[in-house]
């Protein structure tokens, strides 16, 4: 348990933009300890599917992914950021590798099931989910893996998961092999009372704390996903959760907490 | 010397044909023996490149790979095909991972100089642009390497390289270490005197008899690259390479050698 493994996932708006996005790998190849990366999609995806003419489908408000959505998933977030981030890290000399659920069955999701409605193609994990055992190989043979959200059941499905889910549920099935401290890097400095204000920082947040957050309508859209994730997480053992500014990477890590701390 | 290892090509015909490509998966699976596989491209790249308006660009008659072409077969072949390929293969209880050059720097290409034309993002590659420790570290763990044809520099850039290229040097660089038979699959029974018939197969192609059959004009387009690169593979110590019809993998492996075999 002395194993010190960081699990940073950065989302959509840092990879739509190529100069923070490389001053954040630079950051994350700077980091001497073990380590995975999880990414988003960004706007890449829904561009693409503009361009081909491909529609959103939604039943009920909820998003739904059909095959034609799914296929371009896989390939944006697959291949296309994937590798190119993937790219970007060997250049700074880190040794990435870039996965999918699919790829040595890393991650097996089930298909999302509700009583209404269809989700399509979009795959729920939990901690089980993980071939921690291979993902621990991978990372003694010196590699650091960078996971894109995309899942698969073995039986021939790809699915499309939430990268906020596959980073909380890694942090946990590696946390009984690793000290892991989760980073969920995004664009604001941490869980904030006023999002407008980036001095109402909150420095924890439990799950009381989170509840009444919630109820107050003070939790933006993008926020809750994470929240709620980053809670399983350190319910489920992971030592260290965080929800950071990206650009705070390497002076969370090397000089001070930054942002806001997520605990019991 | 005594590991056999199974270096597999297949193009873009079998990609395009899902029914012949579940067909061929069923029968890799089944080999029991270390096994790499290399897929190229297919239709799916030209056909996203049209409907995206992205005009294929040549210069003095040679196809060049611009950035937005690189972007699209980045996407399609290590995204959309490779994991595509990697989830049959799990249905099929193959433990597949896929790859890119750029993964782990597994394949490390230089861009094509050329004294004219600038190809673009178009890698070259010999068999000491494979990191052959890894992919041999990676296939004790029991893996299964499935290789899209996206190269890159460790500067920065993913390259798109040839299939039959990247087949022939991981077989090359691997030929230290392993047994390797390398197999091109593709639509024809094997090399044909007749194109048009499937009786007239030539079953050994020395370099003597390419060069014979290159000038009586009787080598179709596809396969020129394919029995380059056999040779090359041939002349830097691959123990057997064979151009097969991807029908006929399981019957090649299992009962007799179909198709026609390279040799000096």
């Amino acid at each position: 348990m002395t194993n010190k493994l960081y699990i940073i996932k950065i989302g959509g708006a840092l990879i739509d933009n190529e100069a923070l996005l490389n001053q954040f790998l630079e950051q994350f190849a700077e980091i001497r300890e073990k380590k995975i990366l999880v990414h988003g999609g960004g706007k890449l995806a829904t561009t693409l599917a503009d361009k081909l003419g491909i529609e959103q489908k939604m039943i009920n408000g909820r998003r739904v992914t059909d095959k034609e959505t799914l296929d371009i998933v896989t390939m944006v977030y697959a291949g296309g950021i994937n590798k190119n981030i993937v790219e970007k890290l060997q250049q700074k000399k880190c040794n990435a590798v870039g996965f999918s659920g699919a790829d040595g069955n890393l991650i097996k999701a089930k298909k999302r099931e509700h009583p209404e409605i269809d989700f399509g193609y979009v795959g729920d994990i939990n901690k089980k989910s993980v071939n921690k055992k291979l993902v621990s190989k991978l990372m003694k043979l010196d590699l650091v893996p960078v996971f894109s959200a995309i899942t698969h059941d073995k039986k021939g499905n790809l699915f499309n998961t939430n990268a906020d889910t596959i980073a909380s549920v890694l942090a946990q099935a590696l946390s009984e092999k690793y000290k892991v401290e989760l980073l969920y890097c995004f664009d604001k400095e941490g869980v904030l009372e006023d999002v407008e204000n980036p001095e109402s920082l909150i420095r924890n947040v439990s799950e009381e704390k989170f509840i009444t957050l919630k109820e107050q309508g003070k939790l933006h859209k993008g926020i809750l996903p994470k929240l709620e994730n980053a809670l399983g997480a350190v319910k489920n053992k992971v030592n260290k959760v965080f929800l950071i500014k990206e650009t705070e990477l390497k002076n969370h890590i090397e000089k001070h907490h930054a942002g806001t701390e997520i605990c019991l």
